[in-house]
């Protein structure tokens, strides 16, 4: 029987968030994925699927339906894939779930415009930004989940939606030097953060994987787009990245060469 | 027994929409209502139970739990009050309808960016952002539904979180000579629209309401904020709506005085 299909970016954060969920199902096989590689031109027969956006991840389901944005994806599966709803059941429960899920969205970009931010005198705002957000993410979670490690119980759906970003956010540490400021300002949310970057449903990337594919995000380039002098991106397929050296970690200074990132 | 209650102001399109929902449920006292005059200080108690944050709609449940952000409140009605779930209960067919909700926001904020905009200049390029956000939505519902007047059969889901926005772009007409434009490139989301703004569950408020209270919106002060020179702001309760004369439509002219706007 045919399965669904969800085309994806492997080191995506959108995209990982469904094979968590899959993981947490039990079920990691009962979608295939294939891998679209953003650096060249779309296969034209996806693009038709999709009327002509690129936008990554999109589900075909088995009667050829095309969904598209992750968080209705991930919805989807829940309902749809075997091994049991990983939303909360009780209404108010998942409230509170999608509450903390609202706040995606401010925090990924805030994240990103830092990693993507060319200008030195900008970063200490795009950084007190970010630390906003953690703040806001810190009093909600001690609001709602002041003693356990997660929003509830168990890593569940908010986790599933957060950790994926957690881990982009590797490449603020390596290329812009930001963490939490140590204290208890920041301990409920650094918690958090620590018990979803190590569950074992959440580990489809690696520290090193982010760090080296982002490279020219760290340098304002996104979505695989090439930047001045080079001929690859740091987003290609080949050469795999295991076989690359890490990028330098100082974005602002000169920039490496496709040799210099083991891409030619 | 104690009702769940919603905190809201009667001409905020994301609180109507929980109006709305609860009239499409044939319940509309399931819940009760209280008003609030955000062009006064914010009641202590309501902003202990929000923990500081001024936005609304807030709702509270029977046992003193509180949700915030109008779609989590929505979803949560639509689980705990009677009357038949309003979401589409095949997971496909929801999936759709949360697609069509996700553009939601870029739409709304295409909008108030347009109707809060200062600089005559700048007219033209917020029309544009706001027309290409009106093909998207004619777009998708080409594809999903072309030829019923809403998303599915009946006003749903997806029609109770945009028919609030339709009726304050009313403000876009009104100060903007904004609309869309003829043709059938649009006819889609013309039909969508005009179907919503007619639906008996959605007649929470009306175009004379929007024009005169979103005055300060069309001078660039939103939430109740005080413009230069003015006493009141056009979102005061007294004297009611109804007693004021219309204000000028020209919002790039000479700004009317609290005496002209009917407000002293």
């Amino acid at each position: 029987m045919q399965k669904p299909i969800i085309y994806h970016i492997p080191v995506c954060p959108f995209c990982q968030r469904t094979e968590i969920l899959l993981n947490l199902k039990g079920h990691p096989d009962a979608v295939e994925f294939r891998v679209v590689d953003i650096t060249r031109p779309r296969d034209p027969v996806l693009l038709q699927k999709t009327r002509g956006t690129t936008a990554l991840p999109v589900m075909e389901t088995e009667d050829g339906g095309i969904l598209k944005e992750s968080l209705v994806i991930l919805d989807y599966l829940d309902e749809t894939i075997a091994g049991g709803r990983q939303r909360r059941s009780d209404p108010f429960e998942h409230a509170i779930e999608q509450m903390l899920i609202a706040k995606e969205g401010p925090f990924t970009t805030a994240g990103y415009m830092l990693v993507m931010n060319q200008d030195r005198d900008a970063r200490q705002s795009h950084q007190d930004k970010l630390l906003k957000l953690f703040l806001e993410i810190n009093d909600f979670l001690m609001e709602h989940s002041p003693r356990s490690d997660f929003l509830f119980s168990n890593f569940g759906l908010a986790e599933a939606v957060f950790t994926p970003i957690f881990m982009r956010f590797w490449f603020l540490e390596f290329y812009e030097g930001f963490d939490l400021p140590a204290g208890p300002g920041f301990d409920r949310v650094r918690r958090w953060r620590q018990a979803c970057l190590a569950h074992p449903a959440a580990q489809q990337t690696s520290r090193e994987e982010v760090v080296k594919l982002y490279y020219d995000y760290a340098l304002g380039a996104g979505n695989g787009a090439l930047l001045p002098g080079r001929e690859k991106s740091s987003f290609v397929l080949e050469p795999h990245w295991k076989t690359r050296p890490y990028p330098p970690a100082e974005k602002y200074g000169h920039p490496a060469s496709d040799r210099a990132l083991g891409l030619l």
